[in-house]
């Protein structure tokens, strides 16, 4: 049986609305489908992802799943044109949205509201885009305040946990610093760094490794979306960019005069708080990053290669706790990088290597 | 038969001078390791990666595998010891090495060396990270200038050949301005970016999700190292840092002023042209990055599942052309992004839900 009681419906037939619909339909929830464009209401609807609304609907919970920058006005319409339901939105900035309701409705309004951000998306958006499982294991904010009820926090936490996402509850302000911290600044500062590939010679950019793939992978994204994210947040934002921008004119001046007393120290300083702040980030399971040990194969790059390889290492019966699949430009040859507990690695190795893996 | 005639002396027994001698003995070449440290240059011995020196060799190729900053100083060393030698080195920055040789090395013994920069290394340094398949598909700079024989441009080139790398000539400061942009300029953006989190709360570090990862994987790496390697080549770098500066502090302008005009056209883009810049960088096999399609699997955390699905895709007939793991905080679950070609994609998802697989 499901968590939620009664009916629910989302606002905004998008990637995530969609996504939404389709995992509480699944669950025999009754959804109800709104969009602003009928003919994206009805693909959504085809898909299985709810109904159409009728005019004696009484949802429980409305989900409003709309562009960032109309977030806030459509969260009042829909207070105002259901009195007795629960209100949230799915936007990736809260403070914005918050303050705007503060200011537009009124505070028993305001009981009813509480904002969330599920740690989830797709490169593509849209309808067609969405899937049941998108949350799945994702980190979902729910971002209670001041005015806002208790059953309010609790159903819409029930929505997250529905939907197999792991909730967690922080106000609106540690929100969009959490997220200009974690993804906004990221974001920018990836993109500024392929930027300068624009320039690059194309012999130059074929010595690229591992290292700038992973650096400018986010730098693929959608300029349209990161605008609005931008502009709502850009109080969050500016404040860590300027720390960066202080830190980065310190390198600089240390590279201009590399002979200077200090410049050394002030590039080991840089590699140095680099190490502390990726060593920050929480690993697989939530925990501390772990100390993995890494083992890189080198295998024929053809269907079939690597799950033999995959299917071997299940036989030895080692769990890996991550995969890596290195690019080798020029050459016909895949090179997995098995990440395993230290403790194991050593058998692994040798388990690999009687049974013929070439390792490097 | 090797391509490689008569011995190789490999002066410095490290990561990528044991490297290079395990490989070149296993194929039967005579390898002279030398390292000012008997301990280390013992260990690597030790490990087969070649055989202590006598005083009647006579070796064809010298290897210069010791830290950037000593570097020059061992090639005309080493020039001057064996008159009838090729000499080259495998420092990751080239100019600075050839000004030096040509301040303090005569033009006749210029003429026998030429620098060179395999583009392969580990996390790991020393003797014991050594591997014979370091270099395999890798890309290997060799870079000739005015001065150097066509012989000795031949010599290294097959060096590079015989450890299966992908040879790839240009010239020291062509070199040196490439890794600038490559590798050097995303260390340091890496680093400062990571640096921020080190303020950043645990429950907003939380949050984190695939893109902060791999925007600040290699704010891992050795600040020792790279405080060489940044120094020797901070000419380089430096501009590069400056024109990111410049449009870091543009970007920080419009989000200071989001209402003023041009703000939103500033962030907007700062994005498009990270997306024009990140295209440039070439995909697997060396062409450009392919426009594959995306297929997220779930699949539980544990032996045997990932080489389960690998092996059902290799029964269907599909080549994977990347593969990654996502982490799913909190949850006891893996997610597999499989990347394949996009005409291909419909069927791999049609033939995983039919065998029961769950697709995100």
């Amino acid at each position: 049986m499901s968590r939620l009681q009664g009916s629910v419906r989302v606002v905004g037939a998008g990637l995530l609305g969609t996504s939404i619909g389709l995992a509480l339909a699944k669950s025999g929830i009754d959804v109800i489908l709104q969009d602003a464009s009928p003919a994206s209401a009805a693909l959504a609807i085809d898909y299985g992802a709810g109904r159409e609304p009728k005019p004696s609907d009484s949802p429980a919970l409305i989900v409003v799943c709309v562009p960032p920058d109309i977030t806030a006005s459509v969260i009042a319409t829909e207070l105002a044109a259901f009195p007795g339901a629960i209100v949230t939105d799915v936007a990736s900035v809260k403070r914005p949205v918050l303050e705007w309701l503060r200011a537009n409705v009124s505070a028993l309004e305001l009981e009813r509201y509480v904002g969330s951000h599920p740690m989830a998306g797709r490169e593509k958006g849209g309808a067609a885009a969405g899937r049941a499982d998108l949350f799945i294991g994702r980190p979902w904010v729910i971002a209670p305040h001041e005015s806002s009820s208790a059953q309010a926090t609790a159903l819409v936490t029930d929505l997250a946990l529905e939907l197999e996402a792991a909730p967690i509850t922080m106000d609106a302000t540690e929100h969009d610093h959490a997220v200009a911290a974690v993804s906004h600044v990221p974001q920018l500062i990836s993109s500024l760094l392929a930027s300068r590939l624009i320039s690059t010679s194309a012999s130059e950019v074929a010595l690229a490794g591992q290292g700038l793939r992973d650096t400018t992978r986010i730098a693929a994204s959608d300029p349209k979306l990161w605008v609005q994210i931008l502009s709502a947040n850009a109080d969050q934002v500016a404040p860590i960019l300027k720390a960066f921008a202080a830190d980065l004119e310190k390198v600089v001046e240390a590279l201009d005069e590399v002979g200077k007393p200090g410049s050394l120290a002030t590039l080991s300083r840089t590699i140095e708080q680099g190490n502390r702040g990726v060593e920050r980030i929480p690993g697989k399971h939530g925990g501390r990053q772990a100390n993995y040990a890494t083992i890189t194969v080198m295998i024929e790059d053809k269907p079939g290669e690597l799950a033999r390889l995959l299917t071997e290492i299940g036989e030895i019966g080692i769990n890996l706790e991550d995969l890596k699949l290195e690019h080798s430009p020029g050459a016909q040859i895949g090179l997995p990088e098995l990440s395993v507990a230290p403790e194991v690695a050593e058998r692994l190795v040798s388990e690999l290597s009687s049974r013929g893996w070439r390792l490097a």
